[in-house]
This record gives structure tokens, C-alpha cells and sequence, in this order.
């Protein structure tokens, strides 16, 4: 069975090393000294560890049952719910005002990737909660959310997104799911929801359904879309649960991975209905839970691909085969440790350089993130929106790619159900697939977010770059290393950026072709970015003095292995950009 | 549930327009005129599709189950290996001395290809008999022929490879299990054996392992290693069946995919056992089962790319989501069906132009083991030989990779178990791993086949590119489109091996740090040189009046797609080769 170690000394020094949070002018964020940081972290990365990541074979093994309407969880999750509620664990960045500790979403990131990596889909019960918390905090009336938030922020009730349709998933203007006013000022929805997560379950006294529904007589498409709020079970003036309100879990989709989450058909069977902020505006608002959500499921890329990381490692300092081509390193045994072999290495240098610095990435989101809210930075704003696709596509899309290759690493073993790998392989599949696919990430990055503000914030990235080259130029330890393939890199991007410009209004096919590989580009460059920025954290600190020097110098290699064999990548991509969409465009559909 | 339709006139097209197999001067290849093939591609096409794939899912729900030693395997299996049997599939390139049908090998991999399309797991059943059947038939004594050949080639007695052990994988060296020698001149066979594929099973009357042991004195490593047959029943100097042998299966392995094959615990119990050949020369006969045996996993990883395609197309010709951008194209309907959009294209592109590829490239080198066993044609021998790797390495990688896109462009649904395509995923992601994982392939490729009789086979395939460039280098019609990319994609393959050749010797580490990248490069230029040549046998067909002129202007088309989006992966494994080995062996073990 796989195990899970929380990566401390890593977050440690991207918190501190790398963001420097408890000297940035975020309020809230000179809370987050080193101690303060390190007990959450190791508080949380021994749930992790010891509670969530044993139940993340069982989850997967027993899955979840459904028997005359009631959905039951695998054995022990109930019990670890209790737990993680306990710790407080679930109202991390809530909002004082409903019980929340209101820390920043930094710390909840760091927290969020930690149970991720234990168990992904017993951590989705909580995610999603605070997704529709968020819904309701940025749009709900008063009462709503004295009504919900206090006892969502405790998850005492979790929450759910329900969007997706039988005939609809991306294109949500043709929902059909009807949303009937009533005389009390109520509505009464009808309809059916698929692919529901966490939609029925067992360990919640009640859920929170948010729905997207029409009302009858508004416009047509998305423009007549609506956000409803549908409790299980109704709520009194007191907060105290009153009758089953009418919405039933009707099956539960047998699916590739995360069978510890019920993934649910819900019917709404003229349920009761409450209109989250203006009618026909339900498309904006679930806008709010998705982005947070996309970042989320980035997050789950990266922390999956973490503890896959870490397996195939045990595995290859353990497994005894064949010696190094260099010389026995194991003479005293029958064969030396596969660790030894080069492609072995490659394989394991090329997950963890992925994994390090889609932490670094995400982390550095996060705290855009807390900016972009505590300070009310349009510019932060701006930028955490531009980016995260990015984060969502290309680290799940990478994040995938690295579990397969930690599988890999174990050989035989990795196909295995015993091994654990082949669950890291089939769990993380669905974040390239769920809350937008991965292409509907790349059309929203080109067709949509490119050109927000006249293209300010793509502008403002480029910037970023250039000035981070610019201030660091002079820096030997960093030229040859980091900044010239970051130059290199950066030079594709704006290359795949002037390609649209030319294109894409001409022909938009041309740059929808491109968008998938714009996408990764993209991917590639932030990462190369924070690799350059972790060097030179590094190389600060090695130069003040650290205490454990041997972690720099591994931060310094794993960062030149990037540069050197991951970051060169754009180049591909940019190749694949500027061929344009002729060939792709080529074939009728009958000649596929 | 997924559906399967044999590719019937891409299989014609390689056989006839790009290998033009009756113009061959390989014995046999006469008899290939387009009536028999078309004939054997139909009869075989049918039971593929209407036998074959509708029990791929059942074989995945139900798996195999052992109880009390007796393996079932699941329903339907038996009845279909009935039918397999009794068309006299199995017996196809078999040698007629033995009741084979003495077809040229061409034919059984294009045999083969549609049913591993239809149900890998299945056809394994079949597939390690062939393998078992060729290692006596080319290392066993007449005797041994004689008993058992007959029954392997009719599949009435199925085959098994037996190599892996719990300690050892690919260091065959480490081998535990026994064989001592009786005063009857069999042995006694002692150990246990893991993931044997088909190990036990309820379909056949015997199994014919082929177990590799030591013999007690032999040398150490691989050169004190035998090879035995052990059937599970004795056979009578009449044939018939007498007592079970003392081999056992103790249990099944539970695995991500490929349920409906039984993969087996083997306990040989002083089992009777009959060397194979020289004593201490078993890992020679082994590999001659393992060449063809992973020209054949090349093979799985392309075809099951081909079904998943399938699947994939149909979801997006008929799911309707968003509009055109270039405007509606469904205009009656409430949405376009999704193969509108450039992305969804983009990504069937790439499976198509990799499914067709790999198509002529494995009978391209299928035609290639026929010539160099048919003519004792040695440069036909070292060719194949050196492209084996690349062939099980880079199609089975691809394969997946295709597999996991197919998996994408449905969506949700990709996820789920009703669609099927995940299945798919689950069962490539083994061929990535037996046979030797596709590590193992690039070792092979880069610190073996290369330098094989001084570098002259690589030197023959350069030639071969090169040749082909410079007589169609007058033809406009090829050269920007294939011509160009193709003798960039080569240059870089050549760089590659020109800086294997200065640093392998001096630090093999920076060689083989690079083997999987140049493993992959490799396959690029293959599939490159596969595209031109089938673009040059498009062209030449539609000059001459094609009957159906649309399937080769699809054909161009797609060409033209890998020739333009695919083939500069070169220039990025290129890159990766010429890091080296530093950032790879920066680390030590502990510091992972």
C-alpha cells in the first residue's frame, strides 16, 4: 500500500524562501511567520498521513453504495470527516463572520494540497463545499447566508455544483432543468443533473445543492440561466432541518477512479428553490465557484503526481536489479538499487521537477489570489484570471503525465492493484476532464482571456518576465542556467502571441488550433519562471548562510534538469502553433 | 459500449499501394493478391467485431477467478476461442510441417491487429501460444516438435512464458528457480514464477509452459540459465494426456486492466520439466519468443489506438455542444456536433496520424521479419532487429498517449465505465510495461542495437531515408510538405547519435540518460519516413486514376498533419539528448 509524506520542507521554502509572505503587504499575511506555518503544516500533514491516506485504498476499493436512495461512503470516512471537521480544518480561509478563521487562501492551498495528495476523492467532499460557499458569500442574500454559511464553513453541511445535463456539459445555454416561480417566492425545480459530486452521501446532516436552472419565459441560452439554492433538507427560521425536500440521488456513475467520491444522477422533482442573487444571472455566479474550483483541481494535478512522486522513490531505492553502468554501487548485494540506472533518474528528476515547481506555481496563484481580495488589486486580478487555465490545464495534463511515470518507475508492480500507483494513475485522470475540460481550458485562455482589457494582463505577465531577466542579468550563478532558457522560453510565448494577433481575427481557426499547445506554452513558461525565481531564492540563501545546504543545492538541480529538459518544450509548441490550423481543419467529418 | 470496425481499406492501401505486396520478391508474397487479402481481412474483420469486441467488456466487468486451482476466465471466452480456433486463425503463419497454413507473417499481423483491437485481453490467449510455438520451433528437438507443435499451432494447447520471478524482472540473472537433473534425463522444476500471462486458464486441453530455471552447478547470471518445457499435463508418446504435473497457479493478480487475461502466480513443485536446446543457452531461445513477442506489443498499443479512435469519432460526430466559430454548421439542431470545433479536431488528428503511422510502420516491419526469414536476407535480420525496440517502445507509449486523447474528446463520459474508453486506457497501459518497459526498449535501442556489427544497421536505415529524400527530391508535390520535415526530423536523429558517439564511450551515463528521448526520436523519423512514402503511394495512385480518389486525398491530408504537428518532436528529444547526463545524475539516491 502507497504512504504519503507531507513535503514540509518544501512548502517551508516556498512560503518563506520563495513568496517571503510574512514581509508582503497582504493583511493577514503577517500572521504567517515560520512557526505559524510550520504547525498548520505539520498538524494537517499528519491527517494527511496517518488518517487520510490509509482510507485512500479502501475508498478506492470499497467505493460508495447507493440502497433504497441513501448513498454510504467506504468504511472510515464518515469517522475522518468528524476528524478533519474537528481540527477546523474545512473553515481555513472562511470568513470570520460565519465561523471561519479567515486565514489566507495560501494557507488553505497548502492545507487543500496536502489532503489531495492523501485522498482525493474523500477531499473533494470538502472542496466542493467551499466552492458553494463561496457562491453564496460573493452572491447571496443575507439571510442566505446566516442561514447556510455558518454551518457550511463547519461542513457540518457540504455543498454541491450541479450543472451538467444529459445533452449538456460545456455548452450550458441548453439546460433545460426549469425553475418555476411560486407565490411564497420560492421556486419549484424540475429537472435532472449528472456527474453531481458529493451529491448524496453519508457523512453530512444536510447538502446544499446549487443548481443551475431556467425560469420559464427568460432568454434563451446562457443569458436565461438562473443559480438556485436546493437543500436536502429544509431549513427552519431557527436552523433547524425540517422536511426531505424534493431532490433524490437517482444512481451513482460507475467511473475510472476517485470511487471513494459519489458522483451522482440527481432529480429534481419539483424541489424547493431558493434564487441565489438576480434572476438570469446564475451563469456569473457559478463563474465564482468555478475559478476557485479551477485552481483546485490544478492543485489536485500536482499533489496526486506528489505522492506518486514519492512511491516510485521507496521503489527504486529498494528494488534490486541489474548494476550501474558506472560500476556496482551495491557490491555487496545481488544487484544495485534501480535508482542507480540513468533513464530511471530521468524519469524521477522529470516528476519531481514537475511537481516542485507546479507547487512554486500554484502557491504564487494562491497568494495572487489573496491579493487580488484583501487588497482589491484589479492588476492581481487581472493576472490569477489569465492564469488560471493555465493552472488547471497544463498541471493536470502534466500532473497525469507524472503519475503515469511514477507508475512506470515500478514496472510490473505499478500495473498492480497492490502497488497503489495504477489508483494515483486512474484518480488523476478526471482532473483533465472535470469542471471544463482541458480543451475548454485552452478556448477560454485564447479566445477569452488573452484579450480581456485589451490584452493588459498577458501584457503585464510578459512584463513580469522580462524584469525579472532584467534584474537578475548580472547574476552569473543564474545566466547560463536559468535565465537565458527562460529568455529562450519567453521569447516562444510572445512568439505564439504575436501568431494569434496576426491570425486570429483573419481566421479564428487558425489560433483555436493552437490553443491546446498555447495552453502547455504557457504552462512551460511559468514554471520556468518560478524555477528562475527559486534559484535565485536558493542561491540567497546559500549565500546568507542556510543551516541545510544540501536542500538548496538539490533545489538548484532539480531546477537546472527543468530548464534544461522540460523548459525546451515551447519550442515544440510554437512549432505546432505556427503550422496553423490547415491541417487540422482539413477533413469533412465523414473522413475522420 | 464501444464498437469496433476492421480498417479494411487502410490495410489494403499498406498492403497494396505502399507495400506493394504481390510485387515481392519475398516466397510467399505472391499468393498476397488484393482478392485473398481482402477475403482474409473480411472473414477476420467480422469475427473481430461481431465476436470479439462485444465480450472486451464483459472479459474487463467479470475478469478471471480461481477457485480450488481451476481458473475460469469469463463468460463467453471459451465459445469465442472456439470459433477462433475452428477458423483457423491461430495457425496462420505457422509452419505447415505442423498444420500451420505457412502464410507469410504480414498476414498474421494484420490478423492480429484487428484482434487486439477488438479485445487485447483476449487475444493474449492466442498471442504467448505463437510465442511459446516459435521458441520450439526454433530451439526444440524433433521429439519435442513433434508433441507439441500440432496442438499450439490448432490453439488446443495454449502457451506461457515463464521468466519473471518475485525478486527479479528484467535482471533475468537473479533467476531463483531450480531445475535438477533425474536419471531420465527430464528435470525436476522448483520455484515460483509471477505475472505469467494466460497461466492457467479453462479454454484449452493442456498449457505448454515455457519456464526459464538454473541447473544446479550452471554459471552465475544470465549464463547459467535454461529453458524447460513444462506442460500442466504429461503427454503420452500417443499424445494423450496422462497425469498433471506438479505446476500450479496460486493465485491471480489483481491489475489495472487486462482483466479478462489471467495473469498467474506459477508454483512449480519439482515439476517435470524437458531442456529446450543447449543447457545454459535459455536466454538465447527466450528471446527468440521476446523479439516477436514485442514486435507484437507494438502492435497492441497501436490497435487498441485505433478503437478508442473509433469510439472517439462517433461520440464527436453525434454529441452536440457550442457552435462553430466559423458559424453554425447544425443550424436546425440546438447545438453543432462537437468535431466542429478546431480543438476536438486537433486531437483527433493526432490519433489518426498516429494510428495510420504505426500501422505502416509495424507492417512495414512485419514484411521486414518475412523477408528476413524467408530469404535469409541478414541486413533484412539486423534491420528489424535494431527497430524492434523503437517498434514496442515508441507505439506502445504513443498508443496510450492516443488512447488517453480518444478518452478525452468524450468528455465525462470518458470516465465513465459506460463509454468503455477508459478501458481501453487501462489495458495499453500494460504494454508500456511487459515484454520489457519501454525503459528497458531504449537501453536495449541505445546500449545494444546501435553499436550491433559496428553501427552498420543504423547506418543502412540512414541510407534508406536518404535515399528515399534524394530520388523524390524532383517530385513538388512531396517535397515541402514531406520531403523538408523529413530530412530535418532525420538530421536530428543523426545529431543524436553522433553525440551518443562521442560521449557514449567516454560517460556512458550521458548516453543513456538520453535513451528514451532518442528512442522516441527514432520513432518519430520512422513514422515520418512511413508518412512520405505513403504520401508518394497516394500521389502515384491518384496520378494513375484512383477509384476512390477521396480516401487518398484523407490520406495526404493526415500525412500532411503528422508531417507538420508531430515530426518537430525531433528537434525537442534532440535538445534533451544534447543536456546530457548532469542534471539526471546530479542527485544522490537520498536526496530524490
Amino acid at each position: 500500500m502507497p504512504s504519503y509524506a507531507a513535503p514540509a520542507r518544501d512548502m517551508h521554502f516556498i512560503l518563506h524562501d520563495l513568496l517571503k509572505v510574512s514581509q508582503s503587504d497582504v493583511p493577514g499575511y503577517d500572521e504567517l511567520d515560520p512557526d505559524f506555518t510550520s504547525a498548520v503544516i505539520e498538524e494537517a500533514g499528519k491527517l494527511a498521513s496517518e488518517v487520510l491516506a490509509p482510507l485512500n485504498t479502501v475508498g478506492d476499493r470499497q467505493g460508495c453504495t447507493l440502497e433504497n436512495g441513501v448513498v454510504r461512503t467506504p468504511e472510515g470516512f464518515k469517522a475522518a470527516f468528524d476528524q478533519v471537521r474537528d481540527g477546523g480544518w474545512t473553515a481555513l480561509d472562511c470568513d470570520p463572520d460565519y465561523g471561519g478563521q479567515g486565514l489566507p487562501y495560501l494557507m488553505s492551498t497548502a492545507v487543500g494540497e496536502m489532503f489531495s495528495s492523501a485522498n482525493m476523492a474523500f477531499n473533494m467532499y470538502q472542496g466542493l463545499t467551499h466552492g458553494a460557499y463561496n457562491a453564496i458569500h460573493a452572491h447571496g442574500s443575507d439571510d442566505q447566508k446566516q442561514t447556510y454559511l455558518p454551518k457550511m464553513v463547519s461542513c457540518e453541511w457540504t455543498g454541491t455544483m450541479n450543472l451538467t445535463e444529459p445533452h449538456c456539459g460545456t455548452d450550458l445555454g441548453l439546460i433545460r432543468t426549469k425553475a418555476e416561480p411560486q407565490d411564497d417566492g420560492t421556486y419549484r425545480i424540475s429537472g435532472q443533473k449528472i456527474w453531481i459530486s458529493s451529491g448524496e452521501h453519508d457523512m453530512a446532516d444536510n447538502i446544499i445543492h446549487l443548481v443551475l436552472a431556467k425560469i420559464p419565459g427568460g432568454p434563451d441560452g446562457v443569458k436565461g440561466i438562473s443559480l438556485f439554492i436546493v437543500p436536502k433538507f429544509m431549513v427552519g427560521d431557527d436552523g433547524s432541518l425540517g422536511a426531505r425536500n424534493a431532490v433524490t440521488c437517482g444512481g451513482l456513475e460507475e467511473k475510472m477512479g476517485i470511487h471513494g467520491n459519489a458522483t451522482c444522477v440527481m432529480n429534481y422533482d419539483g424541489a424547493t428553490g431558493f434564487l441565489v442573487g438576480e434572476k438570469h444571472a446564475g451563469l456569473r455566479a457559478m463563474f465564482t465557484m468555478m475559478n476557485e474550483a479551477r485552481v483546485g483541481v490544478g492543485l489536485q494535478g500536482f499533489a496526486q503526481a506528489e505522492t506518486a512522486y514519492q512511491n516510485a522513490c521507496a521503489f527504486a531505492r529498494e528494488r534490486l536489479q541489474g548494476r550501474a553502468v558506472s560500476g556496482a554501487q551495491n557490491p555487496d548485494g545481488p544487484a544495485d538499487p534501480i535508482i542507480v540506472h540513468p533513464d530511471v533518474r530521468r524519469n524521477l528528476m522529470d516528476q519531481k521537477a514537475f511537481v516542485e515547481g507546479a507547487r512554486a506555481f500554484t502557491y504564487w496563484g494562491a497568494a495572487m489570489i489573496d491579493r487580488a481580495h484583501r487588497c482589491d488589486d484589479a492588476a492581481a486580478d487581472g493576472l490569477i484570471s489569465l492564469m488560471t487555465p493555465v493552472i488547471k490545464g497544463f498541471l493536470t495534463d502534466e500532473g497525469f503525465d507524472a503519475t503515469v511515470r511514477a507508475q512506470q518507475t515500478l514496472g510490473g508492480s505499478g500495473f498492480t492493484r497492490e502497488w497503489g500507483l495504477e489508483q494515483f494513475v486512474r484518480d488523476t485522470r478526471i482532473t483533465m476532464i472535470y469542471e471544463g475540460t482541458n480543451g475548454v481550458q485552452a478556448l477560454d485562455l485564447v479566445g477569452r482571456k488573452l484579450a480581456t482589457d485589451n490584452g493588459k494582463h498577458v501584457m503585464a505577465f510578459f512584463e513580469m518576465v522580462k524584469s525579472f531577466i532584467k534584474e537578475n542579468e548580472g547574476n552569473e550563478a543564474l545566466k547560463t542556467d536559468f535565465l537565458d532558457p527562460l529568455k529562450a522560453a519567453s521569447k516562444d510565448l510572445q512568439a505564439a502571441g504575436t501568431f494569434f494577433m496576426q491570425h486570429g481575427m483573419k481566421n479564428p481557426d487558425d489560433a483555436l488550433a493552437g490553443s491546446y499547445d498555447f495552453m502547455h506554452l504557457f504552462g512551460h513558461v511559468c514554471l520556468g519562471l518560478m524555477w528562475a525565481k527559486m534559484a535565485r531564492a536558493a542561491h540567497e540563501t546559500l549565500e546568507a548562510g542556510a543551516d541545510d545546504p544540501a536542500f538548496y543545492e538539490t533545489k538548484l538541480a532539480t531546477g537546472r534538469h527543468y530548464m534544461a529538459r522540460r523548459l525546451p518544450a515551447t519550442a515544440l509548441h510554437l512549432a505546432r502553433i505556427n503550422a496553423g490550423g490547415n491541417t487540422v481543419m482539413a477533413l469533412d467529418a465523414e473522413q475522420f
